[in-house]
């Protein structure tokens, strides 16, 4: 009973990996907004399968289709229901899949959860399931551009060990992350991070890493406490997707090992008005915005379908060895989990964005 | 609008730092749960400030006192309201930050969010908010274990650049932990601990650093696809907790750097039933509870008040100095983060419980 | 944002009248529910417009796909998606309403709210946003006759002035309400009933009437107060039924006029168990079940589009008389509102049954 | 888990009849709303037992105290805690009720659900249980007040089988509704309500009634399709409230009986806005306010706790005899329930008001 998230704008998602089709419900869009099939496409067509050497080679379109909820290219105000269907479900490549939970994989814990699994890989934990998310997070960020001017940027910033250099304050686009198919924007560590996908992929294996994100023109305020803090929202938000397995906002883990003299923003007075002569805060304090850019990193687990040989049990506790699991799958998720965290992002300040206009009229 | 928390386990806070007083209603509750004050005050004297020299000298009795839903010792089912008293409040200590905001804490915001801060230090943004989490926590607590038998275990595991070894598997107890005033179970890692919280205290400084959290015998099925995951809803909780600027799961942000090959935890038999070899998923696969321990950690950032200058700007953009602020608070929070690092767990897990529950008879 | 219904067992609809379809999310059904679209289409077909001389004739066939949720005619425990694709739109019928209101319907209300108004006629607020309603509702039913075996049974009790006597303990079942296509299981009532539309109709005019509902079967325990009482969530969900303006629960509005003595329930032993000499209270006391059937009515106000000509001005405020609008309508929604009454009962009665389980194994 | 109502204005009531107190936590009032506990204290005096012949000797103050989120007479934008402590609570009144369930009351539901029951009177199914409800309700009628100018009157409308004549359109004040005991605006029917209540003490027994409620100067546009309809929430909020049996909303079950001819409002422009010639519809449309009066009607049965003799059976099915119950309790709740209906309407509204708000701004 949680597939749905958001106060005000809420978002269901539905769909299994490689059933008839994935999807979602956007409710509280405001009416009167722009809105078309292709401002959703751009974004799956980021996340799609099938791009590159480095990502699935399932070749699925992702065409989205309106359902619901808009007309003549404006929304009505009204649920804004959003299918895409499933193309290229080879469910027999899985099909060993049934007697053998997959380490680290959910198959095991669905089970143990629901006593049945989806026939073929993964159902709602598969990575097919963030379609729905990338579809309606585009409609968040439709609206937050034409409400507050919001820009949501997110890239690759380390795969391995592999880390780029801090960029959070170079104001990058998606056109920079988009320059090379790691969607690392500084090119000198983006092509160290392919080669490293490319050797993975030779060696049956797969890689974690890093994405970071960075949110500009939130304006100040935004964000409820206590337990609907800015903080706090974007870190369910994020832990809620395939894979990840930490968030740091701003400082985050580094901010642990400093003292409070070093940590602190100071406030300064930048044209006209107050703001901080550093970020350590990632744009967020006491759970609330600050106006400075939030600014949050995000560590991926490597993925767990890999080729290599593994010992492993099946569902009734017999020893196995998994080999050569023909899957369609990912060596490193980071490319393509780019726009899947901007969509949460998108999500999330769109919730806050309708809260806010909720209390500015009083 | 976003003091409650949960779904059927719900926790709703209130009061302010310095007001008539702070509390919790819990609601949703199962009735006859054998329940006291002594229960509560147990994990409310651990989070209580003046009982070390490492801590705030703040003397607050915090006594709870149970309004409702409590009779003859047992639950009823209905709301359980709590109600801890404010005593000691020299609101006089805060006088000057009516008008200069703290660097790097939630004055400025609140002030842009609401229009008006509490007189004295904080408000909700205060850490004695989070005295209604530790009422309440220690309730949800009372109900897993009864239900349940979990365990849930906090400690220090780093303040600054001070890590001790992880102890993860080492089963260790909150007497283990409360051996020491800092609240690190390994005596050599305490000892270095304490020395660096003192000495940042007489430069009128603060520290930041991790606490890990581990809970044992949690079954396996608990968590909630896709949004209710058991990350994403433990992401929410911890991640709402003043100071705290990061969570890892399992192998976090050290997964991040590793491949699927040396990541995956692969099932084995152990005393007849199919466990996981490691627990680099940290109890948590696809968001589903695995049946190992749960176990993530937890960056705190340093605390924002502090005794040595800092150039800033007040509210109308004013240069000031900051300077030697009196208030009586922490140099490092993290061993009063103990408990409430606990709470919040018990309250994410007990609305699991309860969860599983509505599915579990079908 | 508020399109979703339900804690646990949490259903969300969406689509427009005159759309591209209309449909809903299930989500939290349990897993291993026997499952199939036939099971839908029974309650869509007793929905449909088009089966009789009394409603509407649209011609739809309202035929549900499940897009989701459900593998080899069981469910997956994750979210069902159902979609009817819309067929017979002659938007042409409704072009007028674009520039005048329709008095008593939700044009103008939906004007002012959203500032824009779906191109034909009433966008959610038409009869149509109840497809995805109906859907759900079987869902629900399905689980609640497999977990429980509950019965819910609904009947046109009232057109106009005509009244059918009391028949909630007469154990009326579908097939006695379906047997005439008024809906009314007394034979002598319902020729009287199906006389008044036809009179109604023609003379280009609408009537309203009654509803009234019994479930059986529902175990003594269900409802949470406080304001999610029994009494409570159907008064909610019964009121958002387009053209429900009024709900009594057992004796109701003629409950006002008794005294205590003659109004009590008086306890007495059943075949070993305590149950009530009368159902005053219609099976909720305290709002929570008490084991009897739950029973209550429900007050539909006649259509607002009607055929005969009506004084009124468009959104600019001038003067229009309204004559002859071609929408296919129906002059009594009565017979068609069965289904939907009974769906909402189901899908408040499912979520009861879920949390109920939450608390059941403590 | 279900003591918390609101979405954005957020209830959440605590505490048993006659345990330490009840109270209320309101999250999400807006911050800078001037608040005193006297605001409060005026409609819990309404509230109150004892202040007349007609109602319950119960001689409790009911003083309330706000325990946080106001600061100088002026909200904080945080949670308001509110106390109201019990005071009169002789629970020796109730110790035969611990084996034996009375009728029409919750002891027995009560018992079924949760397995026990508070020691004295009812507990959360008392009546003392919408103090906190009166509390809350105060606050957001301050907020209403305050940001729409809006006014919500409740009176007796009838007691028994004597009706008030029809006052909707009078601009009835709550000085003319407290003109007299029994809080019918109506001299000559509260002369007709007060004999007969007085008679009915006399004879041992209780009696049943009926209060309207107008709201007036709610903007156009509030109310949220499809599930959080005006009505819909109404309805919820309404039935909420103990003893109440049905609610009709406009012309309620008497439109039942009409024919749309009859029954449409018809629009027509009045000092340059469009509005409705007559009020149905009861100032909703679609399930969203048109700006005319909010109208509805609450049916409330007649106390379930009587003096005279009643044959029963207790917890064991053993036959007895109840008899000279010694509570306390009302021979009519409608004067005393007055200030109830007029706090759930307000939270309705407040909650509705934010919503508006949020899509204000767009």
């Amino acid at each position: 009973m949680s597939n749905t998230i958001g106060t005000l704008f809420r978002v269901t998602t539905f769909g299994e990996s490689h059933g008839v089709g994935v999807g979602a419900v956007i409710d509280g869009c405001p009416s009167r907004l722009a809105l078309s099939e292709q401002d959703i496409q751009v974004q799956l067509d980021r996340r799609r399968p099938g791009t590159s050497a480095l990502v699935s080679p399932r070749a699925e379109k992702d065409k989205v289709k309106i359902l619901s909820g808009v007309q003549g290219g404006l929304t009505l105000g009204t649920p804004i229901g959003l299918l895409v269907e499933n193309a290229d479900t080879r469910s027999g490549d899985y099909v060993d899949l049934a007697q053998v939970p997959r380490p680290s994989h959910a198959d095991m814990t669905y089970m143990t959860k629901y006593g049945i699994t989806a026939r073929s890989g993964g159902g709602r934990a598969s990575a097919r399931e963030t379609v729905g998310r990338v579809a309606a997070g585009a409609v968040a960020e439709k609206m937050l551009t034409h409400r507050n001017g919001i820009k949501i940027v997110a890239w690759v910033s380390a795969v391995g060990s592999i880390e780029a250099p801090d960029m959070t304050e170079d104001g990058i686009s998606r056109k920079d992350v988009d320059a090379n198919i790691i969607r690392c924007p500084d090119p000198k560590s983006a092509k160290k991070m392919q080669d490293l996908v490319k050797k993975v992929l030779a060696e049956k294996d797969s890689i974690g890493g890093i994405i970071t994100c960075v949110c500009s023109n939130v304006p100040a305020g935004w964000g409820e406490p206590v337990f609907g803090k800015m903080t706090a929202e974007l870190g369910r938000a994020m832990m809620s997707i395939p894979a990840i397995r930490g968030i740091e906002i701003g400082s985050g883990f580094n901010g642990a090992r400093m003292r409070g003299s070093e940590h602190n923003d100071l406030f300064v007075m930048k044209k006209g008005s107050i703001r901080t002569s550093t970020n350590r805060s990632g744009g967020i304090q006491g759970g609330i915005s600050n106006g400075e850019d939030i600014v949050f990193r995000l560590a991926f687990k490597p993925p767990a379908t890999i080729g290599s040989r593994q010992k492993s049990v099946d569902y009734k506790g017999r020893k196995v060895v998994l080999e050569d699991i023909k899957g369609r799958h990912d060596p490193c998720v980071l490319p393509r989990a780019v726009p899947i965290v901007e969509a949460m992002a998108a999500i999330v300040l769109a919730d806050f964005s309708l809260i806010a206009g909720a209390y500015a009229g009083k």
